[in-house]
């Protein structure tokens, strides 16, 4: 039998990201659908199934995908398939893989969590490659990562790996969407970034945000830092320290050759990095300093899609 | 040719230990060493070779082991058998490996840390059994780590990997020898517990700490909590909340089945874990809470010669 086209999926808070790759592995395609938290997983298998089939019909393709990967937000189980729960799209323990696969008439469906599947992504497509050691964050709505350790990703003996979000940076610090205080993700994600433009909009010390005319978003704050607001830089620069402190924890536990930064709020790139990259240094030891390369994802938003193919292509990634 | 017997080293701050193991792979004579910075490295290796002679001579081995492991602390470079620094020892960039090697006829020598050889011997043969992810935490005068992957000792691309010690817990903390603030070192080791110590001296907070009559110890701390000394009591409370910290920290980013506790703090394993483990917990997500296997080591003082064995006998040890 001739090799069949796959397909991949990069389940968001907001939106779904579809795709398929030719018979030679390449994402020859993508289509973005909406993701509606109100309607359920069922609705959105429906519509990937859907999607699939226009696809197939376009491009001539015969049938469903040989296989289909799925990056998906949030805790899950992999070898069950199972979404353990997802903040932003309200699933409890749906079995994805499961329905997914029925729907499309028995085809194996691999799913893994969004910061594993893009940093598997960067690591063979993007700026990971040649690291064997090396670890990925994502920083948006969240922060997630992926630990590749001898080219695998390290999953943890619950898939729990990875959650570089949750270290405690600051004790007894902001409050974190995990119940705890002071993680990284209450300090440098997106949803910190926004809080603090809020507070900086109350106390009406940046122009730029309070021109905004509604609360400040992230993206408010990178554009304002871009265009040089002294508010806006501040409150990235403060972000950027934290992950630097974060970025030495995680390098002092696992000296990997390299650590790639990805997500929305590295549209800042330019002026997250070189802050992080500095406090990151300050907290190590000399011989460490310039040896651990901080790099920005190069993948953009497709690293997620191209991860989600390496869980159907790829026997090695699993430990 | 028949097996011969094989040589195991521990190189420590105030004694090294020097053992053999058998033909069939099982420890079966240990001397102690006392070890004088002042007398340098090149003493040392003489003196670890009339042992290694004395000793065959005595359990009637013919001629020198075939392989020798050592266990050494600080920073090193397996790949070339140099140790980097030791700061009890006072060596920089020794060529260990050759010059024991050498001393002994051409046997070869295999070196690493101390903390990956304890973690090593734990996971082989002590607390550590059963478990292929795990992380090792060896807390004496400074602290040490294994982190261990898929059954192998992770060591990163600079052999840096298990640096838990200088995981930054409290931001802008108490100095740490490596430079940094606030560091686990600084705040949980033996001496981050002595120093509390004589802090309450000082301030003639506890009787039994006072009547030491000289600057209390990491064991007088411990011994006066064992006796019920409120004042030892917090101070390694203390200790162990902030040890909580990082291990939660170490679980978030790697998430393993164990994580195993040794070093001479662990005297008081009775009083420390247990706060360590409730503060982890606190840091952890829910579904991590009682998966994570928080356990004392089981091997003593023996655990880095039981490594430094596998170093010579196990060709899976090195990542």
């Amino acid at each position: 039998m001739q090799a069949r086209h796959l397909g991949v999926i990069d389940i968001g808070g907001t939106k779904t990201l579809i795709g398929v790759a030719n018979p030679d592995r390449v994402i020859v395609h993508v289509e973005r659908l909406a993701t509606a938290p109100e309607s359920g997983p069922q609705d959105l298998v429906r519509r990937v199934v859907e999607t699939f089939n226009a696809i197939a019909d376009r491009l001539g393709f015969a049938g469903p995908p040989e296989a289909v990967g799925v990056s998906v937000p949030g805790p899950l189980n992999r070898a069950q398939g199972v979404v353990h729960f997802t903040g932003n799209l309200g699933w409890r323990d749906y079995p994805l893989a499961k329905e997914l696969s029925d729907a499309l008439g028995g085809v194996p469906v691999s799913i893994d969590d969004d910061g594993n599947c893009a940093g598997l992504g960067e690591a063979r497509f993007g700026a990971g490659r040649g690291y064997e050691d090396q670890v990925y964050l994502t920083i948006s709505t969240g922060i997630g990562a992926a630990i590749i350790v001898n080219g695998r990703v390290h999953h943890g003996h619950q898939d729990l790996a990875g959650e570089v979000g949750h270290l405690t940076i600051v004790p007894d610090g902001p409050p974190c969407s995990c119940g705890n205080f002071g993680c990284l993700e209450a300090l440098s994600s997106g949803t910190a970034i926004a809080r603090a433009a809020s507070q900086a909009v109350l106390q009406d010390r940046s122009a730029y945000l309070s021109s905004c005319g509604r609360s400040p978003t992230a993206e408010d704050v990178v554009a304002g830092a871009v265009n040089g607001d002294v508010v806006c830089r501040e409150i990235l620069s403060r972000a950027a320290k934290h992950l630097g402190v974060a970025l030495a924890n995680v390098v002092h536990v696992l000296n990997p050759q390299a650590v790639v930064v990805g997500g929305g709020v590295m549209a800042a790139a330019d002026l997250i990095l070189p802050v992080a990259e500095a406090e990151m240094d300050r907290h190590l030891f000399v011989v460490q300093r310039g040896r651990v390369v901080l790099k920005p994802a190069a993948l953009g938003s497709m690293s997620g899609l191209w991860g989600a193919l390496c869980l159907v292509t790829d026997e090695t990634t699993s430990s």
